[in-house]
């Protein structure tokens, strides 16, 4: 695909994911984790308006002068903004005219795309793949804050839970292993750079851990057990008096989960998602394992297939060897979360096409699980 | 007015003050104290179906059955409902579902009042003075929840800052009064039973402090010195570093403050309001005065003109001699309030038309200051 | 009692009460509520020492000057103070130096007291009522201290269960009363205006509720229905997860409580303790009866017997006609704390002697149930 | 030393760090994160009782049977115990008794000490590197809750700031290190097992960071500049209105800062000490470097001096290759802790003599600071 018919299909897609909503879902936001789908589409179109537009666009004329405070997500160098947990209470600007500021910024885009010069493209391609990343959000945001309904609507099937394909285990020798992003293709920066791991000998899952598997765990007394949690873990499981992977229920002695596509019963075989570090922990030494590190994962990935979930790894997210932040508010993408949050490795049902790499590392906090996030076994030799 | 004629003014009240709101708007809700314009459009409806319908109509069928959970306010005995703070989220049923949902429900309404049963045209009554009841919290909800917007949107003009007439104190002789409501019109079970109360003799202001007057007390250091202040108020300052009336602002030396027909210079002349309980009686100490009790409100009221503000008295929520709480769910009506909050006597510029009384009682805790609330100053003799 | 007497009984009296104390109990602080044992005897004489000698005796010295920062309760007039609950934080000055501090304070006093002047002796009296109020509160404080620690130590016995002896209700005739102070002994400044109110006619218990006819109400399902409670304490109710009145437990299937003698089984003659405002209101609407304002508590008060309970009412804690706030730091005294607290009546096993009167007005939050708060019934005729 | 030597040493120097202490002083806790002096001296003799004795010591009678649940800290396959913030609150078994209990298990423990079974003083080395540990948490727990009081108490003089001795920079070379325990010393489980890590090249400051260049990092807005800092960092700057290390003060335009042995004007050339990891991560950006990790640590730690200050690195706590967990209750000691906290190597003027060593990993939760903690700068060539 060209560079045009990237932009058109990316700022497209995020459109197609919003086909089935009523205006009124466009403000939603259930918690301060997530964000509303209008802010979303305008955030993302910010994004561009701001980093590429303004500096690099002679003569452009910000369509609003409030929207950098609207919908300016976390970058404290580029001003005040709109409280997280306030992102919801903007029901001005109106869905209609978040759309024209789409149209807007897209056409003056397109407009200076054209000119195809090399340092803007660059940043169009960081841009694109920012809308990615909240095209994920997107969706896990709207799952966790319609899932707050009684009424529990449908909005889309995105297949979230198929069938497990059973396969080996993957050994890994003792040795050195070279790490990070390689060649001329995107990547942010927390890939960079590609340096030397010594990794020690150690088997990694074939298979996701599944539904089933995950109910075996509950029914031993996984969520009564102590013994299987880190300390905050086991705090968590007391202080919210947790007993299974969010979104599930239990009617008339029957399991169920909610998703996008309505409440379901639980698919036994398919890949366990929605549970946080600790449960993906807790599971692993319920099962006498580990959870792989995210080095041990990408050293391993070409072993086995993924995909399906985002997959908790044992490592803190922190900087690789030589790592440098952007000058300027981009500086601010991805250096300063690194602290307190947790590895995942892999890709989800939501993930959009084009998205997904070996070298991708996602992160979040150990006690979330909003996102498709699964487990995946190890043990050390 | 006829009862049907009442009805039909009543219910296309609410609809009229939600003219200028776009879809986005009717699911706005910025704190736990505020709902939603929906939630009161259909909230209201669901008293007429739940509390007139569903026991006198032959054959009814309730409209939706989760509605009732949807819905319900407060009423414990008629089961689980919404969490209070949680009522912006349910941006399904749409608003055009709950229009729908009015015109259903004001069908078999209509229907019922045809049959002209006193007991029903009671129960009429009340609903409609619990719509106009909402119709003056769907304004200042409304007001309080825009006000988060920083764009600051304009809805409506009510009014709300007009001059106050000058007027003279009014004088009340020692001795026994009668309390609460008479006659055969409509009042709420907290007005009775109508009783006798012994009064020392005392003025009352016949005029409400202005907002030039309140600022004296800001300017004589009003918010900086305890002694003024209830103990619980000057907590309230302290933590909450507040120095003024809510919406409240000063931009380049002058002073502004947030209204339904956006932002406007102050106008020093028209009474105070949105003080609560802790300022209204710190601003009266500061003046060597108190606030006078609801008892000497009622007894002199004939003597000064009232209705722009909502008044804070000196007395405490509690039932009049005799208090009955009706049977079933209509009994948590008013009662179960009666602790922790204040009496304010009058009425206000959103308050709808016909809906004051002199025996009219409303209530609220004392920190609280999103009504029109405003101050008259007693003084003992 | 002469005046010198009477100053060295009540002084004496707070050393009594720690007579079973170890060195490490006059630190302890279990909540913000209650204050530590070695606090409430150094606050009672920095009351001495801050309102009579350095005003009144020329040439005091202060012993301490960061004793006013340490020991001020909560007279914002009086400059900083320590924050309410880091009391038990102040391991120094020591127990040692805190009954130095306190004879130094005596001697002074004596000598002060010896000169007879009337102003002075006002406000010893005021002193000493002062610390007669605090005596109580050490008693309950510790109560609700040592509470936390699972060894539940012995420390003292003051009676608190005794049996009732049942009485026949009191009927109060509808009329004008006289309530509030009279006469020239001591009284607090809240129970003045002595003022007329007028009273429907009623009927009061001569008879305080006893722990069996509170099991009763336990046993109905009290806790369960929301329909006998306030919204307040609904709510209490539920995110409390209350069952039963304060320090009950059941071990074994038997009822204890713990009391300062330690745990014992409960005397289902006794009355009733350590009940809320709104946990004795909800079983007076159980009974169908309700809780007496404070005025008919006065005005009955003397046909039937009372003294080992405070008792609440249903009236707030509001100021008399004709309140008058004393000028200078000793205002703060009462006036600052009458809004969302209910006023109890009567005196408990733990008032001290001569400190109870029948026109004596305590008053706590709703919730709060850590003194001997006990519940009489009343009911309109 | 023999082990019967070491054993009187390490039990009698808690005592001696005590040696200032009043009775009240025992009790003393003024956050969740300290305990108090009693708490420490009982519980490191319970860990003697509980996992030494009752297993081991045939016919060993417990002093007391619910100091099980008083003295257990974490260990939650032990049972229930007293919540962490509640420590405080044990005023019984008093000073005395809690000596009796240490007398009494110390006997026992020198019996069973003599009978020199391996196994068993194994045991006992772990028992007194963790009393060790306990030691140094005596001093800088002492130090937070003393810091309180407004009277600053003086406790002991531990030479918290001596000057620094400028050393130069230390390179590291590329290639592969081994980290962790080796040979037959004692080590915790945490240091276990030794391991290859691959390292980059890069350079380390042969000096820690002094007070006087840090002040020039608040001098030239350290605080006031979210570039520097992480995103949590800098919420925790903002919301904690935090401008300066714990402890410092300024009086009179002079910087001061309490120690054990009082308030002090601050030594520029000595070593910042209470500075949590996001100070001393943003410390390092503003100067254009970063922290070492744990490994680059220990890899180079015999090219520069250490000692008084726990160092930051840039490592989260994690387990190494092979990392076991022990069997039984002694498994919780380390393992499930590591989610969430940072890596600091080094020790500090706290830690007992004998306890440090180069593959000691110590952590804490990034936010905070009242162990001595410092900074060491690394870069990347």
């Amino acid at each position: 695909m060209s560079i045009e018919e990237q932009f058109n299909h990316v700022r497209n897609h995020s459109l197609f994911l919003c086909r089935n909503l009523i205006t009124e879902d466009f403000s939603l936001q259930a918690s301060e984790e997530v964000s509303p789908p209008k802010w979303h589409l305008a955030h993302t179109t910010w994004f561009f308006e701001q980093f590429i537009l303004v500096p690099n666009q002679p003569d452009y004329v910000v369509k609003h002068p409030q929207f950098n405070f609207l919908f300016n997500s976390y970058y404290n160098s580029l001003g005040n903004r709109t409280a997280r947990n306030q992102r919801g209470l903007m029901t001005r600007p109106s869905v209609d005219e978040v759309m024209e500021y789409r149209n807007y910024v897209d056409n003056e885009m397109r407009s200076l795309i054209s000119k195809k010069e090399t340092a803007i493209l660059e940043l169009v391609r960081l841009g694109l793949n920012h809308e990615q990343q909240h095209q994920e959000l997107l969706i896990t945001d709207l799952k966790f804050s319609l899932w707050h309904n009684p009424l529990e609507p449908k909005i889309m099937d995105i297949g979230e839970y198929l069938d497990i394909q059973e396969a080996p285990w993957v050994e890994l020798k003792e040795g050195i292993y070279e790490i990070g992003h390689e060649g001329s293709g995107f990547c942010f920066d927390n890939e960079l750079n590609r340096h030397k791991v010594y990794l020690n000998a150690c088997k990694i899952s074939g298979t996701l851990v599944s539904n089933g598997e995950y109910l075996d765990f509950m029914n031993a007394g996984g969520y009564e057990n102590p013994i299987f949690w880190h300390d905050e873990g086991w705090a968590w499981v007391k202080n919210q008096a947790q007993k299974s992977p969010l979104y599930w229920g239990k009617q008339d002695d029957r399991w169920t989960y909610y998703t996008l596509d309505g409440r379901q019963v639980i698919n036994w075989e398919a890949p366990v998602a929605h549970v946080n570090f600790y449960e993906a922990a807790a599971f692993a030494n319920w099962k006498g394992m580990r959870l792989p590190t995210e080095f041990e994962w990408e050293a391993a990935h070409k072993e086995f297939s993924w995909g399906s979930r985002w997959e908790w790894t044992n490592s803190a997210y922190l900087p690789y060897p030589g790592f440098k932040i952007a000058p300027g508010a981009l500086g601010e993408y991805n250096g300063k979360f690194m602290v307190n949050q947790m590895v995942l490795r892999g890709a989800s049902v939501a993930t959009s096409e084009g998205h997904s790499r070996p070298t991708y590392r996602n992160f979040f906090h150990p006690h979330l699980r909003w996102q498709f996030m699964g487990i995946r076994l190890a043990k050390s030799i």
